[in-house]
């Protein structure tokens, strides 16, 4: 093995140097090989100065620090990428120059860092012969063949630090706080927020969600003297009869678009509750900032087990985390269904043992 | 002195639990004296349940929490107050309602910590003869009278925090990231995490913005190759040409009902500099969780000191901080007009000075 | 189940509380069951002021909150209790009062929060036919049957800000620091905090350590221009020579009574590199504060397991988490040997790969 | 103004990467003026290698990392700088060869950032012609001239985390917490963080402290059923009758070069009070790390301010914080005396009447 790849792909997840340096730090020490940074997802194997040569020195003090440095801007797909041509955006599958350019890069494997979207392309990437090796990023833990991922700690960190200061002022003022989390199809980082947070009711995208209980969830609250709630949304829930609310346009537009499902939510409790209430949208600040321990921990330990299988040749895999175990899957297998929560799992149950409404 | 009363007023801060615990510590070390905790602002005084004994115990372990044990959920304002009668809402003045009940609960001072409104109440009790001493409490920084207040430094530190999250997002993604803070008429939370959290363009209530050097930053920015920039902004700040665009309601609504100021600077910077852009609202974030070290620290020593403003019958008096030294100051001068931020200061020119846009 | 009750053993793990929370809020949501919370461990048990009964009130606000409401000041074991009789310290068996007032209590299940010792008394009392049911309880991760307990993250997370805070210092002002870290027997806290904050030498009990390749390790970065290193090492690590070195007691003593291993291994390198040196032992600080959000989480779960296990009158089984799953364990099974660094499993080799010195 | 030199001297504060980055920017967005970094203090200006060209690329991103990217690591003063001749160490003046140094380098204005040692050698230069204008830089807050400088926020908020982390032990666990924090001649830490932590006994160097007071203290406590205590003492804080048990070598050797005041304290409260005690020693936790909000905004006023007195060529000048106003003073005045705690001020005065223990 003289020389491998790495490329990060899609969102921002807190961790993504610390697999960087993780493989440079493992290939230089172990090998002797050489590490092609290669910036801004696929697009810089497109582009004459895509590429960096990454020495222990160029990754020095990063593995605390948020964002990555090959950058992650553009999320072309080379299957399927745009360009303008005569003025005109046309789609161009480029997959083809792709290979090309691992190949002329002399890249005995490429270390694909990404989701779902970006380990797709991998996998058509390694069907086309191209020695590509996978480590799964996803703020929202929606990979399968994997445990967990890194940013997923920082993320549900972030998340319950914000439940936790709007808690105070909920109490104090008698208020109802409604916190916006992210997962537009998977509620783990709303589940696990919200239990860490004390959550009175938790809402995500795999349980359609009636009004009612959670009505009642806030009153009984209120009957018992506590004049507040905290409920945990995830930005991808979505109530039961959807359909016919998020697209009426009568007299008073509900559109998620003017203000995403956290509002949505706040201004139904607070006219059926008359209790004042608030709404906050975490955003990116899930996504950015220095990475927990845990999520650091982690990512090296991707980082290095993937130069292990580049040292295999064991293309067409993704490193991925079994209880204490790091593991490899084949990236076909991980890729064929996405990874939600199971609602017949002992998280749900003791959500509901410790008396959390979940919508239903 | 044998009997002190306290209530907090308004909006959430993060100090007022160390308040009142210095309130009780020092009146039950010092004199011996009893306090009375007076619940849910003025509205506590008006309620048969509303007071409850403040004792040492009763503080135990307050120090490092938000929020306020005696709550503030009530904004009534006792020269007007909202009631229902007869189905109808109406305006009372029981003003000497709370005169009356501050005499017969044998307060010999109250206390009451609050903002520029409740100071106001404070005041007009004062000249009706009730034995009234202040505390200044804003999150915004905005009372004449003290350098600072508590919990301002709590909200400075969470917005900055913020900024740090979402710059390392915004320079791996090519993002202009704008982060909109706390301060409807006054700068100060914005202008000083902007310029801790390394801002490049900061709005702020005192400045009425254009456009023009806005872009003009951001791109001289991806001109040098930083494709990226962060743009911290007041929830009060509005462009110049306000009055126009605030109300236009043409084909393309922009009030800032539709989400904000923030919102509306990211539509305008992303259609014309042709970069991606994301709104994060920090909201209630600001105003909840645990004080910071120094706001833990100054709401203590105002608290010590509103106590012996009391042992010293200095009524109709705020406490304050100038310097390193607790001051007081008559009520009445302090509430003359609000402070704001010193166009012609250091620390305006300190920004400008770094070369960081202020949108004039 | 009419009645369960509750008592925590052994020391401070961040996450007690949030245990003793889950326990009651399931018990009471669930079955209406009743919970006896018992003070101070088992001497609560010995004592008529030592229990109390803790409804869903009691726990209000406990989740994000260190240590335990109901104490674990005293140490004893029932089994041999240090007691003073006529002067003289004897020491006594008061199992069978325990089972007896267990029995007299009418608690149907007792579910005990303790580490390796508090455990094995568990075991022991269920072979006197006391209805026990255990939750794993080690800040240092050392007890088989659980993938990870509570505390465990908010150590190695508060160990990991330390070695950065370290970072910044070390590089800025040319120096070697040593941080020692929390572990008599298992490395885990600071194999994990070693790798998350970067540390360039990592030194466990697991693994007894020689000088000269720390020495190396060190000289060898200051030749590539880094006059800094980090030392991570666990107040349990020994050097291979232990017994000569630590009982030499010749012109110079060097027992690790006078300062700890961190201030001998600091002495060895500043002599031996010429490079000045800094200890930092982080002692209790890894054992309060407010658990991570993963804590909370877990130990959440871990409470509301526990429950479970008492509604199936599972008794003698601890509960534990394997890969995502929680999972329950015969409590004789579990304490069969403690729970160590596997020397040739996946981290240590991650840890070589990043070129680490272990010490061998 | 065509070129300022920027030296950073003496111990590690966090925000002299701040007050760096602020001096660039404002530097060259001013008046297009190079700025000259020195390597390790004055020792950067004896060596051929000791300087760089500082632009705004070179201080991008540093804003928030503790430590300082010119290093100083060598602590020589140029009156006294020792040095090895032919195998013996002899100290040499080499003050003549640095005014030299300034002045081929072509600085118009050399900005030191640095401590009363650091300033004390900043005021010789001048007096030897030097262009030099100083920036305030201690952890301890010991410099007149100014009510603050960088980097104590910092300080004292780690230092209140820690009380804070120690608290929920030392309630769980009745335990007697002791912390030695930062301060060898003056107690502004200690005092501040005690207060905002919520100490029952702090002891600063400037009170001499008999164990009497303190005993009681705990004592009291006990007696009120608080079988805890956290007691804040400034590493250099001593007992009053000091001279006789700090240097007695009888039996038992007591000397704080074994463990430190802390530890000399601790052992006395569990010998007379009968109560378990641990000891936590700070230390570097305090200097390093990423600076607070305030620092960073404290750091870049100064920062900015110290370019603003090279333009008016106002050299022999400090920069400094009154109230909220920059201001600057002739480093002569500021250099007549150090800052210590007024043990007649308020703050003194609040901590009595809160009841805390000050030793006396």
């Amino acid at each position: 093995m003289d020389r491998i790849g790495i490329l990060t792909g899609g969102g921002d997840a807190p961790g993504l140097n610390a697999v960087i340096r993780a493989v440079v730090k493992a290939a230089s020490t172990l090998f002797g090989c050489e590490v092609i940074g290669i910036r801004q997802g696929f697009e810089g194997l497109l582009d004459l100065n895509g590429t960096l040569l990454l020495t222990p020195d160029s990754v020095r003090g990063i593995l605390p620090r948020g964002g990555t440095i090959l950058g992650a801007a553009n999320r072309g797909n080379p299957f399927a990428r745009r360009v303008i041509r005569d003025g005109v955006e046309v789609i161009e599958d480029v997959s083809d120059l792709v290979v090309q350019r691992i190949h002329e890069l002399g890249l005995d494997t490429l270390i694909v860092v990404g989701g779902d979207g970006t380990l797709r392309i991998c996998v058509e990437l390694f069907e086309k012969g191209s020695p590509v090796v996978g480590v799964p990023k996803t703020i929202d833990n929606d990979i399968q063949g994997t445990d967990v991922t890194f940013g997923f700690d920082t993320a549900v960190s972030m998340a319950t630090e914000a439940i936790d200061r709007l808690h105070t002022t909920a109490e104090s003022h008698h208020r109802v706080m409604v916190v916006e989390l992210m997962g537009r199809n998977a509620g783990f980082i709303t589940l696990e927020a919200g239990l860490a947070g004390g959550a009175d009711v938790i809402l995500i995208p795999e349980i359609p969600f009636c009004f009612e209980p959670i009505f009642e969830k806030i009153q009984e609250r209120a009957r018992a003297g506590r004049y507040f709630s905290i409920i945990a949304v995830a930005e991808g829930a979505r109530p039961k009869d959807h359909e016919q609310i998020f697209r009426m346009e009568g007299d008073k537009i509900r559109s998620p678009r003017l203000g995403g499902i956290g509002q949505y939510v706040a201004e139904e409790v607070a006219q059926t509750c008359a209790l004042e209430t608030r709404v906050t949208v975490l955003g990116h600040l899930q996504r950015g900032g220095p990475p927990t321990a845990f999520d650091r921990w982690l990512a090296t330990r991707f980082g290095a087990a993937a130069v292990r299988l580049a040292a295999e040749r064991k293309h067409g895999y993704l490193v991925g985390l079994h209880g204490t175990e790091i593991v490899d899957i084949r990236l076909q297998d991980v890729l064929k269904r996405p990874k939600r929560v199971d609602l017949d799992g002992e998280v749900i149950r003791t959500a509901r043992d410790l008396g959390i409404c979940l919508g239903n």
